[in-house]
C-alpha cells in the first residue's frame, strides 16, 4: 500500500499527519493532494523517518546532492555532508555515489539521515560493471530491474528514473541543434546504451515492471529529465518537450498504478523562459510535483552558480516548482567539499523562501514580518535568531565595532531607523 | 550642455561614441535613447574617463556603494574597496562616505575611478552639521544647494538626490501601515527635516534651481527613492507609489531642461511584485532609467543578501530594469569590507547578465554560448577564460584530484559529455 492508495481509500495516514504538521497545514487536505496527484510523501516503507510532503500548496522543498564518484571516495566526507546539508536544512539528500562501496555508503546515509533519501540505481548498475570487468554501457535489462529492487529494499524513499530516454528522445535528441547534447549523466548513459544495443530503453519498454516494484515499497519515482538542457541556449528545445511529454504520459500510468510520482526539470533556463517551463510541466504532467535542478539562468559564472541557481530557483518555485534541487559553487568543476554543500543549501533555501512568499504559502512571509520587526526595533539579537542561517551574519556582526551598539558601521548616527521617532 | 542637449540637436558627442562602443551598439541609435530620455551617460564635464552609458536596449549596468561611516573611517580600506570593485567589474562607484574628511575621499575617488562615481551630497550637509557643534537636522536649504554645488564643482558623474520626500508623501508614510518606516538615509534626513521645521523639502520646492546647477556640469540626476520599502511587508504600497508618481513629475521637468535623470527603485519586494513595480516605474517615468537596489525576495537572509539581492536583481533586469546596485553579504549587519565588496559586484553582475539574456540584449547571450562550447569540449583553458569571475573557478578547480584530466571529479569517467561520443 502506498500513500498514494490510502489517499484514495480516504484514509489518513501517520505519514500524512506527520507531513501535514511539518508544513502546518490541514492534513486532510493534504490527504486530498495525494490523491489527486499533486503532491507526494517520499517515504520508503523499508525507512523510519518523519516525513515531509512535496507538492502544491506546501513549502517548496530543497535536496542536497552528496556521494562519492570514481575520482574523490571518502565515506566520512560525505557523511559530513549529510550532516551538514541536514544542519543548513536541506528537506532531502541523493546519495549520488558512484565510488567506493556503494551498498555501504547507501545504507549508512539511509540508517543516519532525517529526511527523504533518494538514489538514481543506474549509478549502482553501471558502476558494477566495472566491478565484473566490462564497459559500463555492458549492463543488461535485468541489471537495471535488479538495481533499482535492490535499492527499494535498501530503504531509499524516491528514485530517479530516466525513463524518458526512448529511441524515439534520443532521435529528437540527435536531429536537434543541441549546444551541450546530453549532460544528465543517467540520461547520457540510457542514450548511449539505447544507441549501442539498438534497443528501446527498459525503463520505458517494461514500466509496469518499474510501477510494480517501487509500488511494493511505496518508492515515489522521480521521473529523470535525462534530456535537460545543459546550456541556455538549449533549453526549451524540443528534445527538452519531446521528453516531457513522456514523462507526462508515464506520471499518469504510475499515478493509475497508484505510485507517487514527481517530474524533473531543468537545468539550464534563460530567465525569461523559465515561467513557460514550469506551465508547460503543469499542463503536461497533470500537476505532478516538480523538481527543478537549478535552473542556471546564465552558463558563464562557475564558482557561484548557487547564486546563479537561485535566481532561477526562486523564479521557478515562484511560478510553482514544487522542490529544488540545490547547486554548489563547486557545480561544473569538481565534486562539493563540504563547505560547497553548505553554501549550495543555504542558497536553494534562500530562492525556496523566495518563491513559497511570491506564490503565497502560507505562513512564509510571517518569518519575514518577524525579521522585520526585530529590523525596526533594532533587535540584533532577535534579527540573528530569524535568520535563515544565523552563523555567518551574527559573525559579520562580530567583526565590526558597533557589536555592543543599537546601529551598525552601515550608517552609524545616520541610521534611518533610529531617526525614525523625528519623523 | 549637456549630452541631452546635444542629443536634442542631432549631435554625437564623443561620449556617445565612447559609451555605444563599450555597449557594442550604434552611436546614433545611443543618441536618440539619450534624447528620449530613455538612456543616459552620467558623465561630469570635470571628470575625465570613458563614459558608459544605462538605459534601454544596454547591458544592465552594476553600481558598487563604498564609503566610510562615522563609525568605520579607513581611508585606504575605502580606496581599496575602490579598486576592487572596478577589478570585479563594476560600471559605477557611488562614494555613500559619512566619516572622516568627506572632500578628500570623494576627491581621491574621483581621481582614481575610470567609471562614473555617484555621491548623495545630502550626507555632507548633514555631516557638515555635526563639524559645526550642530544636531545634523539642522541645515538650511542654502546648505542643502551649497553641497550639491560643491559635489558637481568636484566631478561628481551622477547624485542621488531626494526630491519625492515632500510634505505630502511623508503624510502618506505616516497614514500607512508600515513594518520598517523608512530605510532610506537621505530620505529619513529629509523626512525628519521636513517635520521638525514643518516646511517643503527644498529639493521640491525650488527643484528648477537643482536642475540649473547640475546643467552646468551635466551631472545625472538619480531621483532618489526615499520611501522605497525596507521589508517585503511593506513593498508596493501607497507611500511608495506616491513618491514614484512625484519622481516622474520631476523626470519630465528635468528632461525638459535639458537635465539627464534616471529613477531610484526598491528596495525589498516579493518576486511576484515586482515585474509590476518595473512596468510601473515605466509608465509613470516615461521610461526614464531605472536605478535599483537589490530588490531584495526576502528579508530573513542577513549575511546572504548578495543572493537574495541577485535574485531580485536578476528579476528586474529581465523585466527592464537598467542598472543594479549591489548588494553585500554585510548589508544589514556592518559596513562591507573589501572581500564583501567584491562578491557583491559578482552577485549584481551574475543578476545583471541573467537579465540581459532575458531582455534579449545583443552579444549577451554569445558569452554563454562560448562557455557552453568550451564545456562540451572539455576546454578548461578556455572555460575558466570565459568565466564571469575567473580565479574562484580556477582555485576550485585546481583542488581537486582531475585536475590534469579531461573530466571533473564530479563525474569522473560517467561524464555525460565524454559519454556523447557514444550516442
Amino acid at each position: 500500500m502506498t500513500q498514494l492508495t490510502y489517499a484514495k481509500q480516504n484514509i489518513i495516514t501517520g505519514e500524512m499527519k506527520a507531513a501535514a504538521a511539518y508544513d502546518n497545514v490541514d492534513a486532510d487536505e493534504l490527504k486530498k493532494k495525494i490523491k489527486a496527484g499533486v503532491a507526494v510523501i517520499p517515504k520508503n516503507v523499508n525507512h523510519d523517518f518523519s516525513p515531509r510532503a512535496v507538492g502544491a500548496g506546501l513549502t517548496t522543498k530543497v535536496n542536497a546532492n552528496i556521494g562519492t564518484s570514481p575520482d574523490h571516495i571518502c565515506f566520512e566526507e560525505e557523511l559530513a555532508k549529510l550532516d551538514t546539508a541536514i544542519k543548513a536544512g536541506a528537506d532531502a539528500v541523493m546519495d549520488l555515489s558512484t565510488g567506493g562501496d556503494l551498498n555501504a555508503i547507501r545504507d549508512e546515509i539511509i540508517k543516519r539521515s532525517p529526511v527523504m533519501v533518494g538514489t538514481v540505481p543506474l549509478y549502482k548498475t553501471a558502476s558494477l560493471m566495472e566491478g565484473l570487468g566490462r564497459e559500463i554501457l555492458e549492463f543488461t535489462k535485468d541489471d537495471i530491474f535488479a538495481g533499482i529492487e535492490d535499492h527499494c529494499r535498501a530503504g531509499v524513499d524516491f528514485i530517479t528514473v530516466h525513463c524518458g530516454i526512448t529511441r524515439s528522445t534520443v532521435r529528437s535528441l540527435k536531429e536537434a541543434d543541441r549546444l551541450t547534447g546530453i549532460v544528465s549523466r543517467g540520461g547520457a548513459i540510457l542514450a548511449a546504451w539505447i544507441t549501442q544495443n539498438d534497443m528501446e530503453n527498459p525503463l520505458y519498454e517494461y514500466y509496469d515492471r518499474l510501477l510494480e516494484i517501487v509500488y511494493e515499497y511505496d518508492v515515489t519515482l522521480s521521473l529523470g529529465d535525462g534530456l535537460r538542457p545543459g546550456s541556455v541556449h538549449d533549453a526549451t528545445d524540443k528534445p527538452q518537450i519531446d521528453e516531457l511529454r513522456v514523462l507526462g504520459q508515464l506520471a499518469r500510468r504510475a499515478r493509475e498504478k497508484e505510485v507517487q510520482v514527481m517530474i524533473e526539470g531543468p537545468g539550464h533556463v534563460p530567465f525569461d523562459q523559465i515561467k513557460r517551463n514550469i506551465t508547460m510541466q503543469k499542463e503536461l504532467c497533470d500537476n505532478a510535483p516538480f523538481y527543478v535542478l537549478g535552473p542556471l539562468t546564465t552558463d558563464i559564472a562557475p564558482g557561484y552558480d548557487h547564486i546563479t541557481s537561485a535566481i532561477g530557483g526562486a523564479a521557478a518555485a515562484a511560478y510553482g516548482a514544487d522542490f529544488l534541487c540545490y547547486v554548489t559553487p563547486a557545480e561544473h568543476l569538481r565534486l562539493p567539499t563540504v563547505q560547497d554543500v553548505f553554501e549550495g543549501v543555504i542558497a536553494a533555501r534562500i530562492a525556496a523562501h523566495s518563491g513559497d512568499i511570491a506564490k503565497g504559502v502560507p505562513g512564509a512571509i510571517e518569518k519575514d514580518i518577524t525579521m522585520s520587526k526585530h529590523r525596526r526595533d533594532l533587535n540584533w539579537e532577535g534579527m540573528i535568531k530569524t535568520a535563515i542561517e544565523p552563523t555567518k551574519p551574527l559573525n559579520i556582526r562580530e567583526e565590526s565595532e558597533d557589536y555592543k551598539k543599537d546601529v551598525c558601521t552601515m550608517c552609524g548616527k545616520f541610521c534611518s531607523l533610529a531617526l525614525q521617532d523625528k519623523i
